[in-house]
């Protein structure tokens, strides 16, 4: 059997310590190539650049991957990728390993999350992997035997089309993490406080900043998972459509 | 009873001609603040601005509602209004009215459309509206009536928590629209395809182009409905779980 051919991408660049991690693991799994942005791309969510354009070039870095640097957003690299890079439809797409939980709400501003999910839409089997460590030197050490397990795992159990798998580690030591707990994203939320500044020219301005308030403590929720020394993964979806409410919404305008 | 207070933002940046229409409906309904990007973002996604700085302005522009011209997204916008400019929670947040269709898959690409989905984060009403007409001139006067009616039936039948209204209207003669009809998103991509160009230093370069490929002739698909000549309204969640596979990933991973 011929080896699976794997495009890892990310949202902190394509030299972050996360992305290289995770290409050492999908080395060892299958022909691997990189298409990853030249810059962070953090909280792009799913940014695509359609009013400028868009470069890549081919970078020479130790492994036997292909790695490519490019312009754009992490959505913009997985669509350079298929149109342009790779010499077939990749078997997986994995993107991460972030910097910082992709868990709960996260995922719709997870420039990561929103690779994978194009992914998705592009029909591929797809997973993100974010580690609840923000540090760019976090250790990506502890979870890698649980993220070449859930990658042959979805490689010998294809999810349907239109499903992709969001994963989230827990900042633990490998021996206290208790598992693989499949969840439900959590019901969450930032609680947005701007610090307001003044620059030089007397004019004010602002950086975004929060905290985060979970409010669902129920049992399979991704958060709750996480707390409890579990991996969690979500199966997530990008057909936003809330049937549960078509029929409500159906007598309003009947 | 006071007058409902409604933000309104968009995509397209506070000075285009679709935002202004839309002010000036819900000019007529409540007491209107406009926190806008002043700039155009479409394509943003939900894309939030957290390694540079945001700021904002008030700008002098004709009518009853107070203007605010914002650094940043779309979703931006939403965070900086509700935090730092808006008296309080407002009853409704619109977005639109986008220049372009923002059916089917497009709601994850679309700022218009992730500025509604960030004010459903906040609890808030929100609804997103789009033209399927790219042009900035575009003829938005057809939908006056029915856009009047959907923010009218949305302030007295309010929606669940976590669910906000994508509403997209065929460029079509006002005599011409069937009427509007509850939806689900249709299983719509786009097939890329990128245009390759060489820079004056030999350097390639590229646009994102495609097509729009539906793959779904489902009746109750809005890409159906505005085919057919009607307004789609699509409830919208962002919990993106797929908790029909939740069962199935538990198996592989028990």
């Amino acid at each position: 059997m011929s080896k699976p051919l794997i495009l890892v991408t990310n949202d902190d660049g394509i030299t972050a310590p996360g992305i290289r991690k995770l290409i050492s693991i999908v080395n060892e799994i299958g022909d691997v190539i990189v298409v990853a942005p030249n810059s962070p791309q953090s909280g792009k969510g799913h940014a695509i650049t359609i009013n400028s354009t868009l470069s890549f070039e081919e970078l020479n870095l130790d492994g036997p991957q292909r790695d490519f640097s490019c312009s754009g957003t992490p959505v913009d690299c997985v669509k350079m990728a298929l149109d342009k890079i790779l010499p077939r439809k990749p078997d997986l797409v994995v993107s991460g390993i972030n910097h910082g939980a992709n868990s709960s709400i996260n995922v719709i501003y997870s420039g990561t999350m929103s690779a994978a999910v194009e992914a998705g839409v592009e029909g591929l089997q797809a997973i993100g992997f974010s580690l609840s460590d923000l540090k760019w030197d976090a250790d990506f050490d502890q979870a890698e035997e649980f993220i070449k397990e859930i990658i042959l795992k979805t490689l010998e159990n294809p999810m349907p089309k239109g499903i992709v798998l969001n994963v989230n580690i827990p900042k633990l030591p490998k021996e206290d993490i208790k598992g693989i707990k499949v969840c439900k994203q959590a019901n969450a939320k930032w609680e947005e406080s701007f610090d307001e500044r003044t620059n030089p020219h007397g004019t004010k301005y602002y950086w975004l900043t929060g905290y985060f308030n979970n409010m669902d403590e129920s049992e399979d929720a991704d958060e709750t998972a996480l707390a409890n020394g579990y991996i969690s993964i979500v199966p997530v979806k990008f057909d936003l459509t809330a049937y549960e409410y078509m029929n409500e919404l159906n007598s309003v305008y009947q």
